[in-house]
């Protein structure tokens, strides 16, 4: 099923101050992550060690939640405040390296934690390359 | 960009009480569902017709909240209990179909209000479709 | 800190179909839920026996997004839908069970778990009791 | 109803490196703030003047999702990360100070904006003060 991040944005009625395809792919991006931390925290718990996965966990219920914010918020074009956006991109950015580098450390043991890791790296990449488009 | 759902539903370690494929198809729609209904209360909201369009925008924004934690919700596995996913599923349903007609209703003005239409019914059948399998 | 809710309530500019005393209650209830559920997750998770608070970890979690998610749609008065209010209550006083049920099967053990217990059956009546009162 | 976030922060079972009094109160003004904003966006919505509130309802939305989400990263204290509240406190900053100002000019007019404004000046006070704190 293609997104359709990407078709709601071109019927916008005004003006957007970002470029529109790379907006779309950030929000695709914060949404897919979102979902595979949601994932990958309950898969997590699940696993019989699960002891030595509480700090994963934790850092993917954070990472999913802002990213989860981040996507509503860059989706609002209406009176649009671009310190809001760069402020919240910064702190997705580092919550994406700080849950890839923490499920990164569990990949080669949980394949959840593999693909996690790479939702992590490849919407961290989305949030600093949008982020700097931003004056 | 294809979605991460299926592959990180594959990874649970235990067993799962639904059939994975509409799972992870269900769970697809209620993410683009919740993503379209953000982008349309906001699109909604920079129409110069917008005072036309407020229990548009207040349904975009319930039907988006309750679409978003549906997904969640359907996310874990771990000790999972029927009744929360069906009750869940029966107001997410109801949303949809709310928000559905709703847009539906402005659809041929604004095509935001049609691609919502859209992702709304299609979640809708969706959430009927899982909630069908559901003992 | 008192509540603003009920304040709140009291300057929107139109009718509500609802008792306003019950429906600050009820809100204040559901963020207040929400809260004790988000910590209770996070202080099984670092407990030491966190591999027998697993399915109340879980819980904990539909229950903290479930009440989020309600006490926002019961803010909302625009274009009141009592549909989607009401399934939506209804699958929140669900969640609230389920959730007081198993953190109360802990209570012994943990002071998290116990007060967290209290937060559920008093959110899950309160959801009950708001219900009653839509036709 | 006195709120349990302070009650449930002293029985986490771990070390905080964050005074608990103060994030208590953090958290409680977070909290409030985010309601207050999503009843400030719908009483805007419910306005006959609601054609001149679109900015004002787009930031409240903003605000409320930002501080929801601020307040549940800061009530997790498992593998606590530094960097990510930090970021996440600035951004939330950011977004009351934006939303604060955004009511404050309509305050003269709508109560709702008024006390609004009010709950964005308290809670941008509490995340510069922990802020502060965080080294």
């Amino acid at each position: 099923m293609p997104s359709t991040t990407g078709p709601m944005l071109e019927t916008y009625p005004k003006s957007i101050n970002l470029d529109r395809a790379k907006l779309a792919a950030t929000v695709d991006a914060l949404n897919d992550c979102a979902q595979a931390c949601t994932a990958c925290a309950d898969a997590c718990l699940s696993e019989d060690m699960v002891a030595e996965l509480t700090k994963c966990i934790r850092t993917n219920l954070d990472c999913a939640d802002i990213c989860a914010t981040t996507a509503r918020v860059l989706s609002r074009h209406t009176g649009y405040d671009a310190t809001i956006s760069r402020t919240l991109l910064e702190a997705c950015a580092t919550a994406c390296r700080s849950c890839g580098d923490e499920c990164a450390a569990h990949a080669d043991k949980h394949e959840h934690c593999r693909i996690c890791a790479e939702a992590c790296r490849a919407c961290e990449q989305r949030c600093r390359d949008l982020l700097a488009t931003i004056s």
